[in-house]
């Protein structure tokens, strides 16, 4: 059998991984730059934070296995090159994307974004928030992100509702199917976007489902910017009916001129839901195991897409 | 039996609880201004967010039973007029304050205040933080706040350590005595101060604390704020060794030319860890409850001092 071999996207991951699982010959390729992998690679680690259109810089090259630092994996279908497997991020960042949902949640609910404001005028003055305390939460998306949220919040005596594609018993309680949101917008206080970015998720909150919130409700975005119809957003904010905290707009990075950045009542975060010190350590286990997959000559785990 | 009569602060809380316990005749009596109360009075609720001083402007009046609005009564043993009773406010503050705990610890460990700053200059500018998960927290207090902000840490994948006056057992794991700081502070990645304030608590976050605390740990102050010593707190923040999230601060309200204003990594919050739209039904609760124990002859809940 001959010799497998796997590239990282960085030194600094190659320091740390050299020798775990020394069946394996490691070394540093970053597609989007320099000379090929020289020879075939059995599994290529991307770069972190890179979009579906970075997969074009696979095509043609000798790899069988591409495997995403990201969770999300938008349009990996369609961009995928032939003959190569897609594997996406499970398990690295939903804890902590979840964790950015409920600091936005309460930094927003406590008015910690205008305490901040504040701050930087030298100036003490308190005012009353509506806080999380017996709040209505509506948790859009029961996967990896959207349960680790609802795990996360069952401690702060919220009242709190998962809705999903296709309704199920779980852990946090029943899971409604997505129509229920219409009878779940004006009834909820906090609305939190937990999907993946798919063909039925994209620009699901759009003028009609935000107009559906309640007056004053507060809409967290930590799935993909455009699983919210950002113009429809901004006026909605600008009118003073709704509230937003937002991990990923569209377009990213967001622009200077855009209109998002001067809304008060909006808090943004730059795309940092896995973003944490613990992410290293995730990401080094994920591809730890897989490279202990392929020795054993087993598939590897998380397969979005093969072609 | 004589009419029983009690006095609340303001008109907004006699329209709400007029006639809820129709046999105590009500009336808004704000005893720090305007004429006495003209009549003996069972029960007198105190303004919101009055500090111990504000006990002398009872002094000689016909009043029986005070009810603070507040949980802290610090001072209220040396203060108290003689042949009163002062009750503080048990259950309306504490699921509250711990909330905010929470909201300053995901706030300051997940970036939120610089990515406030930045959004005030229109920039995106990504950076990864240290995350609460995997993280060491330990919950100085383990009293109505300290548990209830254990309660809330349950969800988050961090490992929760509690110290108290006494050890002892609880539903959040061991206790252990407050002698076992010297060996928690130096492996604690966040602490939080939820103690009373009182003479064994004043000063407690001192410089020898802060110096044991390990590098880069955040302190978070939900207490009160002569729990810490400020001048040693900010020689520490200054010197980029700890960072700190405020909601109580000495002395208060902090005034505009202060240190703690222009450190970074610091966070302050004008002193609302209470300060909830929950809070008004929480506070009607208590008085209600405590209005129809006086009706049954019952003695009222919540005696913290009596002369």
């Amino acid at each position: 059998m001959r010799q497998l071999r796997a590239t990282v996207p960085d030194e600094s991951m190659l320091e740390r991984l050299r020798g775990v699982v020394p069946e394996v010959q490691l070394s540093v390729w970053r597609p989007d730059s320099g000379p090929g992998p020289g020879a075939a690679v059995d599994l290529a680690v991307l770069p972190y934070m890179v979009g579906p259109d970075y997969l074009a810089h696979l095509d043609g090259r000798p790899v069988r296995i591409i495997q995403s630092q990201m969770l999300g994996h938008d349009r990996v279908d369609e961009l995928l090159p032939a003959g190569m497997t897609y594997c996406n991020a499970v398990r690295v960042h939903e804890s902590s994307t979840a964790e950015l949902a409920i600091a936005l949640v309460l930094a927003s609910q406590r008015g910690l974004s205008t305490f901040r404001d504040q701050q930087a005028e030298r100036r003490w003055s308190r005012f009353r928030t509506p806080g999380l305390l017996g709040a209505r939460v509506l948790v859009v998306g029961a996967g990896g992100v959207g349960q680790q949220v609802a795990a996360r919040l069952a401690g702060f005596e919220a009242d709190v509702q998962l809705v999903a594609r296709t309704s199920r018993a779980s852990t946090y309680g029943p899971v409604l199917a997505m129509g229920a949101i219409w009878d779940e917008l004006p009834k909820s206080d906090v609305v939190i976007l937990a999907v993946p970015l798919t063909d039925e998720t994209r620009g699901l909150a759009d003028a009609r489902f935000l107009g559906a919130m309640r007056d004053g409700a507060l809409l967290v975005n930590v799935a993909r910017g455009p699983v919210v119809d950002t113009d429809a957003l901004v006026r909605e904010v600008a009118a003073g009916r709704l509230r937003a905290a937002l991990d990923v707009v569209d377009p990213e990075p967001l622009p200077a001129e855009h209109p998002l950045w001067s809304l008060d009542s909006v808090l943004i975060s730059p795309h940092v839901g896995g973003e944490t010190e613990s992410m290293t350590a995730a990401v080094d286990r994920l591809i730890v195991g897989q490279l202990r997959r392929l020795v054993a000559g087993k598939a590897p785990e998380h397969v979005v897409c093969q072609r």
